[in-house]
């Protein structure tokens, strides 16, 4: 099954409970879109790859990993998008959750996606408990405080920030998330595969600023402008859209030599170039097109 | 070793990771902010003495569960308190993690301890994987959607409301998970202690409803009079004072009755009492003082 098939269906069965009787009607209908329409998937998307190429004798378990940390990216989407953070009323392309269901529901539905996303690893867990029980500590390190995408998120309420632990913390970590639970959701050491997920998380990083600053909200789905509209800091503003350009792809070089040697070192290497082409397709087109 | 002293230490201990190099201060201060001074930590008192009644032979887990519901626990009290739900300025005699730290990291830090909890349990999964598993379902079951207090708490948003349904998930969930985890953790059927937990959480639901109908700000080191404020079904709304006193005493009655029977169930009806008896103390005093 291709990755983004078992990666929707998955989702789907984790989140088919919320139809259970009792529950609240438009929670219930609020968690579900927060996951759909996909978006990229590209975390989950990269942690089956992993496990692909690390043999993946454990199909159920690198599923359950991969709808995990989806889960969670949702769950981060849906509080940053909040007034109190970016305000963004548009997310793929749809009303942002909150206006859409307003602010109370956005925040539990946050907070449910989170849960769910440790839920669904517990699940997982029967067949094989050590391997659940690292993914959990992995995807948890990854997520929260000091070093997940809860502390990036809080560097922007700092007066002072250190912006190579913002970068890591904000955008970088549910990469190496990505990587590292691939690797372990398939019985391998996770430690050869950080750097992997910290280059493409830098490199998403780069492109999420050139679209920032490139491309209309039509485009992306989502407002534009908002690094210049929020003061952050960002790769365009610092090094200019070229040098920005020519700083991913250099990042991008460096992801696919970092590649531990591996049987699917070909299919990783030729996922990462996939990746390189679609994040710099339309930046590219927009840099040169002088409207 | 007091089950107060050994719940405190090792929330000391799990927080201390906060400190580590490239945290945000800010959150790293409003993260234990939220846990300490203590409240009551009633739920996790419960969940030892269910695991003390149980043989606690793995003292370490019980101890993880321990401190992963107080954080879920904190968590909710960080949520509940932010201006979109109950907009309130204290909390445990002191200003709301919102009032003083502001809402985007009272949004990341109830975030942070959601996965903390989590996180808690994995580590301590090392030396009884299968409990430490079982314990995160059960913590996950109660925490998220569709049953748990976060769903509990998106009743309020709703225009029809399952008063049953809203009671069990907001206030009963985190008590049933307290009770089954203490027996999880022991290495016990889990089943049999629903009730308990179902009892004490409803007994506890009727004395908050009484205490926020009668006592003031001072004496609560929290808001009170919010159930009228918010319109929100309540016990003394529906059966008078000396109506819900009496109801909370026959479900702490019901309580004692369902405890299953184990080397521990003196002590535990004991704790019941205790508690009963703290609950009832200030609203009854109030309640015949006309001032």
């Amino acid at each position: 099954m291709a990755f983004d098939d078992r990666i929707d269906q998955a989702l789907h069965g984790a989140l088919s409970a919320l139809g259970h009787q009792g529950a609240p009607p438009r929670l219930a209908a609020a968690i579900p879109y927060a996951v759909f329409p996909a978006g990229a998937r590209i975390r989950p998307t990269i942690l089956l790859a992993v496990a692909t190429a690390c043999g993946d004798d454990r199909p159920e378990v690198a599923t359950a990993a991969a709808v995990a940390l989806e889960l969670i990216h949702c769950a981060s989407l849906v509080h940053d998008d909040l007034p109190v953070f970016d305000n963004a009323g548009l997310r793929r392309g749809k009303p942002s959750l909150h206006r859409a269901f307003g602010e109370p529901l956005a925040v539990l539905a946050g907070d449910s996606l989170i849960v769910m996303g440790f839920e669904v690893l517990a699940r997982a867990g029967a067949t094989a408990p050590d391997r659940a029980l690292a993914l959990t500590a992995c995807l948890a390190r990854h997520t929260g405080a000091p070093h997940g995408i809860c502390a990036g998120q809080a560097w922007e309420s700092e007066q002072k920030v250190d912006l190579a632990a913002y970068h890591r913390a904000k955008t970088a970590a549910l990469f190496v998330a990505a990587t590292q639970m691939g690797a372990i959701a398939a019985g391998q050491d996770a430690e050869p595969w950080v750097d992997l997920g910290a280059r493409i998380g830098e490199a998403f990083q780069v492109a999420d600023d050139l679209k920032d600053a490139l491309l209309t909200s039509d485009q992306t789905g989502k407002p534009c402008g908002q690094d210049a509209a929020h003061l952050r800091p960002s790769a365009v503003q610092t090094m200019g859209v070229d040098g920005a350009m020519q700083h991913m792809k250099d990042i991008l070089g460096g992801a696919i030599a970092s590649i531990p040697s591996c049987p699917g070192e070909a299919m990783l290497a030729n996922l990462v170039l996939a990746y390189a082409r679609k994040m710099t397709v339309l930046p590219m087109a927009a840099s040169k097109d002088p409207a």
